[in-house]
């Protein structure tokens, strides 16, 4: 998958190899290199936004972990500890920043399910977060790993709404994989990012301004 | 002061006084009602947030502080303890969100001094964040609190990056408050919200227009 930027720059192409879109029969190589290095979807989200930070593409962080500190201690001659804490729940999403002047909201979401996603793995304050920062014009989505399956989606947060919403009528608990390639974009890992989700993220936004 | 957005709603008007404007001769009254409620900084933005987050205004949040988590304890029948951890130094600013599909990316500082605001007072790595924001076309500033005078300052970050990148040439190791004056835009602390401070982020906007 390859983009030009609006500048001129052809994002993948500077560290991509020659094909970028990986194919089942180079799966030994793509083993050695790209994406599968046992890295968590974090780990990979956060070498991504690495990446993408160090090449002036996009400026995303991970929030921190919201925490409550209850007591900490200043030993002499060396630096603040904290004794007692507790985690406290977030009330947005992980992930945040800026591209190209549009503000970006996502949470990231690995599954070990093969053929279903299970909706509980979201929380009410995030599916909250997510409408209100879409509401504000917003790029808002969640980029979905399927562990087993090496595959990686992403997903609009207006179709994670749509179930999200409809399981108060149609009692269903989950999201079928097959639901989630209709409505999302694919990416597949790579070198150079790890995970090149600003490509679908451009995607989202071109798609965007064609509905308008 | 008060503001139109594009779509006609009128910001300060359902909950703020006949006259949102402070002058010297209400300041009795200010004590009473207004900000100076022995408030930090970070509690009346917190608060203003919320205000905005409440009436679709805006989403934007501060960031939780970092925090590297050495040792956690998982007692029976109760939630994780975090027996050990540590203050790591933030990589951001403190705030971030979107506003009528603008990124916003701001540093929130108090100061006790009445004239002059220290350099020190920032740190590398929050300069070189904001810009970066603002190369990806975030609208980025920062919220200067005088304590003593009760007066709040919204600088833009280019003006920010001025005087910091000016330290090499001139020397200075502060702005001049009648600096901070003369490039930023003023604002009176309210009741709801408590710091009227998208006020300003709308004309920053507004004058980002023009100049194009």
């Amino acid at each position: 998958m390859k983009f030009n930027y609006p500048d001129g720059r052809q994002f993948n192409s500077p560290s991509s190899p020659a094909s970028s879109k990986l194919s089942a029969d180079t799966s030994a190589k793509k083993k050695l290199i790209f994406g599968d290095r046992g890295m968590t979807l974090e780990e990979e989200i956060n070498e991504s936004n690495k990446y993408y930070r160090s090449h002036d593409v996009a400026v995303i962080y991970k929030k921190p972990t919201p925490i409550q500190i209850v007591k900490v201690d200043y030993p002499k001659r060396s630096r603040a500890v904290i004794k007692e804490a507790y985690f406290v729940q977030a009330s947005t999403t992980d992930y945040n920043g800026v591209y190209q002047g549009y503000y970006v909201d996502f949470e990231a979401k690995e599954t070990k399910h093969k053929n279903t996603f299970p909706l509980k793995n979201f929380h009410q304050h995030q599916i909250d977060h997510l409408k209100a920062c879409q509401k504000q014009g917003g790029i808002c989505f969640v980029i979905i790993k399927y562990v087993a399956l090496k595959r990686y989606f992403i997903m609009p947060a207006d179709n994670l709404f749509e179930y999200w919403d409809g399981q108060r009528h149609d009692g269903a608990k989950s999201i079928q994989l097959q639901q989630i390639i209709d409505c999302s974009i694919e990416i597949s890992p790579n070198y150079n990012p790890t995970l090149p989700y600003i490509n679908a993220v451009q995607q989202l936004i071109e798609s965007g301004r064609e509905k308008k």
